[in-house]
């Protein structure tokens, strides 16, 4: 008799995106006529840029002829690959990796949903609230997070980032095995300082902590002194697993493309307190198992972004979408709001006028000026009275939404 | 401090594949001016066909233009592509799906090794002998499998298939949860009538035991009462998921896709016994956590494959593979080996000489004859004595293989 994995049940019933989807749509059928703008889910609009198409058109002809077809590649990623990766995205701030340390993926969602398979399910956790909500839900799913209770999960510590802490979580003043971060943030768009991450890594170096470091967004940090990679600080090869996506750095969120660097000093211990086990060995045999590689096609597309054009090319797409968060940073200002994020990151969290709920503010967006955000409780308690506006858009419908939304305001 | 999940360190050290590979590049070290054929790894030599690089080509260039652009597209997989799957690999076998029903995926690695997370880690399992090795590890991994003992896994029944029982597995005389069938089998080329399947179907209702089935290999069958698709047999919706491929139907083991097919009656029983899951829904619900969707131009290619052109290229590389297996299944026969497989399945499973172990007679075949073929203890107990050849090489390949093997008896 197959029992099912009971965890799975404690679920809360809906995907935020697609709780959002759903009360989009139910709108544009009462309203065929009205045109929604998107500002909600953080999904690119610009086109792959030049280097990558060509390097993808190329790719494509290497499948056509026996010579050049690529079947099975490494599950870890192509060498060429992991190279380019060690020598572009890491070399040049001090960071010395061994390509084996680097695990090419096809998005960072699955690594950072996966990952926690090499650890105990009873290890506790903790994370930053508001969060990207698949760190919690992949952690319910295995039972790690423990039972909902007042909308908490028991076994996670969550770290409020709120306006009055600047944003800026305080350390937990008892040992948790686990913890996500995310710098640049989803959602509040804010960044970490040296700092601040510093004292991050000595705490899980002091606790034997493991963490978990969601970098996917560094591409779009403007301010030099904010760190790219928690690897730029001293000891967090020993504590630290690092997501990188090429989704929002080069729009490759319909490409599959990311990595994830696992470096060989990191160890988790083993139940009698006996030996420590090097992480980066379980994941590469945690992929041989359950992973076949990343297609060929997104590995030499994720090549090319390195090239001297792909660079110039990417970073001129991440310079439109941080005009985008520049346009609306500026009007959501003017027209009084709280606004924080958009510097060095695509996301603007704006506190909601009048101490209006999440939900509520989003529906008086949507049907008052057909603007879509992502509602701030979605992310978690914390992220309640803020909405979550992204970037990705066309620059025209940034301009448009900051209109409508002084209208509706004026309204 | 974080704890490492123990069941990893259970696991054997090595992957069956990186083992040969290290053998063969230890050989290879030695004596390099040796040509090695292999005739091992189960990956495709040909290059995609042209309606597959057209539509790749062609979707390629959709993602150079914002008009045609696409980003995150359902973690389903697109319905275009998961509507031509319900039409051409299942209607005409007259097996009604919803297109819900089917979930596309990088491959069927990773949801063979993932589906084992919707049911409770304690569950028992079934698996015939020798068998995919991915089965047994990724139960090894979260603790189903149990603890190795004399070489078996105790939370396991096997069920050997064997010269003696024509490779027929015997169905099991108690209660086992989950079980894992291969048709046609890999590693033994053998196929499952529809009589025989029809006894498992009867056995999983009676038992309410989840049958997880891999139709990889479906393909390939060229006898028309072989059954491609469980769901050929009443009632198997309401007790087995259904893996496909693309790797070896069109060569994709480079370009990543294939499918999953979960029933909308299937369910899992909770430990109180008192409800019914349906696995479709959890499933969906774990792949909008964890995956993000397969690259858009993996899809595309995907779709070409039901084209008419489409289907008339794949048929001819299959052909093209199976004429390989036709000559070595003669060639073996003729030099007196005892050979199976080979006719509905591109791998033959041939029974060593002189009663010789598989690692032995792999070593023999590299040093002797710089073949290289798959030791069969590496799929389980039951292959000890045999090894696995491959039809994926190049027709060349596979007749001087077989003239040097002819050779090396000879001497």
């Amino acid at each position: 008799m197959a029992l099912v994995n009971e965890h799975y049940l404690k679920l809360q019933k809906n995907y935020l995106f697609a709780d959002i989807a759903k009360k989009v749509n139910a709108y544009k059928v009462a309203n065929p006529k009205a045109r929604v703008i998107s500002l909600g889910i953080g999904d690119v609009t610009r086109p792959l840029v030049p280097a990558v198409i060509d390097a993808m058109h190329k790719a494509v002809d290497d499948m056509a002829h026996k010579e050049t077809f690529h079947g099975y590649g490494p599950e870890q990623g192509y060498l060429w690959l992991r190279e380019a990766i060690v020598k572009n995205d890491f070399l040049p701030r001090g960071i010395r990796l061994d390509p084996s340390e680097v695990f090419v993926n096809d998005g960072a969602k699955s690594d950072t949903g996966n990952i926690g398979e090499l650890v105990r399910w009873d290890n506790s956790l903790g994370v930053t609230d508001p969060i990207y909500p698949v760190y919690i839900d992949s952690n319910v799913m295995c039972g790690r997070a423990g039972v909902l209770e007042n909308g908490k999960w028991s076994n996670v510590t969550y770290m409020p980032c709120l306006e009055t802490n600047d944003f800026v979580p305080q350390i937990p003043d008892h040992r948790v095995d686990m913890i996500y971060l995310c710098y640049p943030n989803n959602p509040t768009g804010t960044v970490i300082t040296k700092e601040e991450l510093k004292k991050w890594v000595n705490y899980a170096l002091k606790n034997d902590t493991l963490i978990l470091y969601d970098a996917a967004y560094e591409a779009y940090i403007t301010e030099p002194h904010i760190p790219h990679s928690i690897y730029e600080i001293k000891g967090a090869r020993k504590v630290a697993i690092e997501f990188h996506s090429y989704s929002k750095t080069a729009g490759f969120t319909g490409v599959r493309c990311g990595y994830t660097v696992i470096p060989k000093e990191l160890t988790a211990v083993t139940i009698d307190g006996k030996e420590r086990i090097a992480l980066n060995t379980l994941w590469f045999r945690r992929q041989c198992t359950k992973f076949n590689g990343t297609s060929y096609i997104s590995q030499r597309a994720a090549e090319a972004i390195y090239s001297p054009e792909g660079k110039e090319q990417t970073k001129a797409v991440i310079d439109y979408y941080m005009g985008n968060a520049r346009l609306m940073y500026d009007a959501l200002k003017k027209l009084g709001f709280r606004v924080y994020g958009g510097v060095n990151a695509p996301y603007l969290w704006v506190k909601t006028p009048d101490g209006v709920d999440s939900w509520k503010f989003f529906e008086q967006l949507l049907y008052g000026a057909q603007i879509v955000c992502t509602p701030g409780v979605g992310f978690g308690p914390s992220g309640e009275g803020f909405v979550r506006f992204t970037s990705f858009g066309e620059r025209e419908d940034c301009k448009e939404a900051m209109q409508r939304l002084a209208k509706w305001m004026k309204a």
